[in-house]
């Protein structure tokens, strides 16, 4: 098992416009993709840059995860994402070692399998994990 | 003036060794370097992946600027640092456009000159910005 990069780093901001001010306009950040994505209940703005991505989410409605994270915390850092060669031997050996899993077997996600490790057993970091396909 | 990449992501610990138990135990990362840094009161594990670097941040004293974040905020994701080219135009532009600067001008870090953008001034996100030297 394997780590391969930092695949995105997410942060979650109250309105995808004014925070682009800063990531595309004041720091030069080149923007590929503003999209909706309804079943996260999201709005998010890719920014590529090494080899990995800053994504910005803008929640859809306040009810929503994001939503619901954004009024108790405030804008900011939500979580990094891995990358990983394969999410189901990285799981089973998170789960071995005691890992505090959100996801014990990976879902699909936009771009390939994810999961998510608790922040409770990850010092207060959210990470997903991502096998890319 | 252009983001070259993600330098690294910082995180505040409570304990570096038993934070390198999910991050090198579990996850399987490298780690190529633990040491102290007395001048910014913490001390420091680096586990690069990619082209970036995840760095653990202990703090060596309750009063350092880490202590007391991590008193307040307790364990998590504390910044991101993104490299760029030539750091006095980028902060020359971000000045120009009304970003809120902890550093107007570059200081000398551990592996090149750095600044701090104000967390108000970019979503709640604490920035560093490198020009390595």
């Amino acid at each position: 098992m394997s780590i391969k990069k930092i695949d995105h780093i997410a942060i979650v901001v109250e309105e995808l416009e004014r925070a682009l001010g800063v990531y595309r306009d004041a720091l030069g950040m080149a923007v590929t993709d503003v999209r909706e994505m309804p079943e996260q209940d999201v709005k998010m703005a890719f920014l590529p840059t090494g080899d990995s991505e800053i994504e910005l989410l803008e929640p859809l409605s306040a009810e929503s995860g994001i939503g619901r994270y954004l009024a108790k915390r405030g804008e900011g850092l939500h979580h990094i994402c891995l990358e990983v060669d394969d999410i189901e031997a990285t799981l089973a050996d998170l789960k071995a070692k005691g890992a505090q899993l959100i996801d014990e077997t990976p879902k699909q996600g936009a771009y390939g399998r994810i999961a998510f490790i608790h922040p409770k057993g990850a010092h207060g970091v959210l990470i997903e994990l991502v096998e890319r396909t």
